[in-house]
């Protein structure tokens, strides 16, 4: 089965305490889709300006990736420039250029519109909604979203929010949108607001899935060294979604195991600038590595928990 | 087997956003005991003043733990204060009066020398030398420490990292420790001080134990209501020793366990002031908070994980 995203196609500029790079291939829809790859075929809808080098993109049609959806307008493609900090996880935004993005009104190819698993990347709620609408037979749609839209357009974001399944967010975020401290309670509150599943994701501190009534934990993998945390979440989303694609079922049992593979998938991510680790993956290096993060949560089970 | 314990007796005075109590029973050794009482006899060596009120740890005496190592010396039990902010986890000392605690040097009672199991609580690491001097012939020695010892006495802790089996602290003293931002590297370097396992706390992020070259990583429980987090160190050491004592072995898949029995007592703790919730415990409650961790920590094993 097919998964379908829409978001952002981009030219980075990061710096972080050890490296420098000054024009990165990046956006939403790059990372997720270079990650869903390895699960299942990719339909992607973003826009690029008309300094858009195509090449920088064979390695996604090499993958199955359909790009059908990305269109090329007069103009210059997003660029975003970030530097890390010396903790690797806060960043400072030197310039959003917006380019192209900035009157993106993503229609869907007609062979896209079929498409039952949907991630909808962090982009204007309106846009995300607008989307939903074009697409048939949804079977799990998920979304991302941010500060400035939880902040700056509340409204159209929970309208967005009560036709999805599934918000990928951070926890900062989670606290933010619910206003609750306490990220358990928080995720109850934006249940509510639509979505019966919720991904926290914790950076170094893993993820938290919440199906209806239930949590699972998931931890990240024990990084020794960040390279670059640039698109880790948009990683984990295609690996998260593309698991779930490839699965064909959506249920518990298969949601946990989507969630330890975007936790997989991210942890290539960040170990090189944009998505080179993700160009030359192979399988049975995704297999070792899940088996890393299995064997880092594996409990064995026979044991006796306490004296009768 | 039973397990020792060396460490404080105190009366708190706790203040959180939501409630505050003027003086409540606790000490490091007080919630170790009391937590590990629950899976194994108990030793405990501490000091009190002659302020204190014996009647305040009869749920003590109750529960196996034996008291011949308290001594009662003339003098002020030593008094703690503190106020919680917001997030319940940052938190401002208001005072530290050590009374006859500044003058603890702790002798073991003869029949607490063959203990096989200890615990040194954190205090000055001298002392918790000596005590490893005077155990016969110990099985397993656990030590906790912090900032204080760290950067004031460090010769004499890395003295004791030593002479122990494992170190129990938090993140942010395994950075001060270790002088390494990322704690897996962290982790190795202090391995390298001596204890072979260590177990990482973090919170509301659960924690890591680093035993040889493994890691385990083991999530806090979903804890929507946090009463007060004073002791919830201690209850972890206590659960996490109290479980190895019973289990009679140490080996990758007890100290897993016994972590996962630390996060459940700990969880416990939190929920009131002092120890008020660990008195009244019942086996079948640990027990279903048991399940309930374990529930979210679940991976169902015949999955696919990848497209072979």
């Amino acid at each position: 089965m097919s998964v379908l995203v829409v978001g952002s196609m981009a030219y980075d500029a990061v710096e972080t305490p050890f490296a420098e790079i000054a024009r990165a291939l990046g956006g939403s829809a790059m990372f997720f889709s270079a990650a869903a790859s390895y699960f299942s075929p990719v339909n992607l809808v973003a826009v690029v300006g008309n300094d858009f080098d195509h090449n920088d993109i064979d390695f996604l049609r090499e993958r199955q990736v359909d790009l059908l959806g990305l269109t090329t307008v007069k103009g210059e493609t997003f660029r975003w420039s970030g530097k890390y900090a010396d903790n690797m996880i806060d960043r400072q935004t030197i310039y959003t250029k917006l380019g192209v993005f900035e009157n993106f009104d993503p229609v869907l190819p007609e062979r896209y519109t079929s498409s039952e698993y949907v991630f909808l990347a962090n982009i204007q709620p309106d846009l995300q909604y607008n989307v939903v609408q074009q697409v048939k037979n949804p079977r799990f749609i998920a979304m991302d979203t941010m500060n400035f839209w939880i902040t700056g357009t509340l409204d159209e974001l929970k309208k967005t929010l009560s036709v999805v399944d599934a918000l990928i967010i951070n926890d900062s975020e989670v606290r933010l949108l619910s206003r609750e401290a306490n990220l358990f309670i928080g995720a109850k509150t934006i249940q509510a607001m639509g979505p019966k599943t919720l991904i926290v994701k914790k950076g170094e501190h893993g993820s938290i899935l919440v199906h209806e009534d239930s949590y699972f934990m998931c931890p990240a993998l024990p990084v020794e060294q960040v390279h670059d945390p640039t698109g880790a979440g948009d990683t984990f989303a295609g690996g998260f979604m593309g698991y779930l694609a490839m699965a064909e079922a959506v249920n518990e049992a298969v949601l946990r195991r989507a969630v330890v593979m975007g936790t997989v998938m991210a942890s290539f991510c960040v170990e090189s600038f944009s998505a080179q680790r993700l160009k030359t993956l192979t399988p049975d290096e995704i297999k070792a590595r899940t088996a890393q993060l299995l064997t880092a949560m594996r409990l064995e089970s026979d044991g006796i928990w306490i004296q009768p």
